[in-house]
């Protein structure tokens, strides 16, 4: 709580975040008037704590005021949960429910028909079925590789989740995993052998795209209760067509999330 | 390269480590002495640069010196490559190549024979075929919740990974997901579903083994490249008995690792 010009209190969020080491500065670092503690020696190994000069060693500070209980609740730390959604459960919870919510993606739809960031398109099939485009994310702001992030928006549009893929769309997925190599290899000089190439279940918006990001990048979104493999996708629709209509999912759910709550009311939390 | 002793060049591996933020810290941290510097305002938002005293902006730091050419190489940035193994490269790359090597376990033996850590089990199952034995994992120093991670050791020994399992060991597996859920809920009051629970390929050591982390915790090995979740090996395994023995998978080497090097001499990289 700060108190806001009217002098009563008010709420306020503050966000503190330590930045990346930057390359260029490290020498600064390590000069003598940088103050050096001692902790530990042991033969040719030794451990120090470095207290570095102010203008080495920026925070970065977001604040939000004044703050109202939703901006609060946002950055309260939230429990987390994992959800194991049968095909039945995908049907009666997670499939109304999203049916329910009017999620706009008319923005993903500005990028498909070149309404909006055709100059950022990294590569594109025309295919109307089997076709995609490739653009950067919005995370990823270009400058290294080190966090190289893209996207491959799929034209159909029939397609929410990895729930609706079926042994037809192997043609697709396959384009978007041979040509997003091929793509990325050109323009950026990744091989393909360094990129993670997978989907998101659940994704953040229900129109299928596929994450390409560095290997090297432990990417928000990569861990193995979200990420699913786009070659281990094609295999597995490859064996058996209705792969994703049978097998259950894991995926987490934050407590305050309202699809959450719908698996609380049909007791499957 | 710092000056040695000699007087000679002689080459230094120095660590910088920025350290998480300390809670009881974070107030000095806010007040007046520390400088701020305003970058940009919008409505409720703004963002700051904020230059902290040395004393607020500790930096771990590691020295070897003097260092070997094995220390320099140790620490320089590795390409690390994806491998898509299929079942006949584990049988013809990885499977010669782990059986020329004569890794030890007797670690794992010395927990099941309780010679060693006997005092740190959390649940044992006793059954020689579907038993295991559940510790904490080396990594947690079990000082906070945030980061608990234990690892569920199965007490027969013919098991070296994923590529090992049959339906013949669903039992086994079965018990661990089950009463691992308990044994953590019961001792850590973690709930089973606020955890990751899931094998490695490849694992560090060829003994089947499973892990428990907190879901909240970020933890090394639980990208979608290396870790798979136990409820989805049981599934495969129960749709397919011989599912690991057929399929793909996918796992990252560092271009140094001898393994790699095989793969490459196959023609597969």
């Amino acid at each position: 709580q700060v108190t806001g010009p009217s002098g009563e209190g008010t709420d306020a969020v503050v966000i503190l975040e330590k930045t990346p080491f930057q390359e260029e500065k490290v020498s600064d670092l390590l000069k003598k008037h940088t103050k050096l503690e001692l902790q530990m020696c042991n033969d040719i190994y030794s451990t120090y704590h470095l207290y570095p000069p102010p203008e080495l060693s920026e925070i970065k500070t977001t604040v939000v005021y004044p703050a109202t209980e939703k901006h609060l609740q946002k950055y309260l730390r939230q429990e987390v949960h994992l959800i194991r959604e049968t095909w039945e459960d995908y049907q009666n919870i997670t499939l109304p429910f999203l049916q329910s919510q009017s999620f706009s993606i008319q923005w993903v739809y500005n990028i498909l028909e070149k309404k909006a960031e055709a100059d950022r398109i990294i590569h594109e099939n025309p295919d109307p079925c089997n076709g995609f485009v490739l653009v950067p994310d919005f995370k990823w702001n270009q400058n290294q590789l080190d966090d190289l992030y893209l996207i491959a928006l799929v034209r159909c549009r029939q397609v929410k989740s990895l729930r609706d893929l079926t042994a037809e769309h192997l043609p697709l997925l396959r384009n978007i995993l041979q040509e997003g190599k091929e793509a990325v290899a050109k323009r950026f000089g990744v091989p393909g052998s360094q990129l993670r190439i997978y989907l998101h279940y659940q994704p953040s918006y229900y129109h299928l795209h596929v994450h390409f990001t560095a290997l090297g990048y432990d990417a928000p979104g990569s861990s193995v209760e979200r990420a699913h493999l786009l070659a281990d996708v094609i295999d597995n629709l490859a064996t058996d067509s209705a792969y994703y209509q049978k097998r259950a999912l894991t995926f987490a759910l934050r407590a305050d999330e309202l699809l959450f709550k719908k698996f609380q009311e049909a007791g499957r939390v």
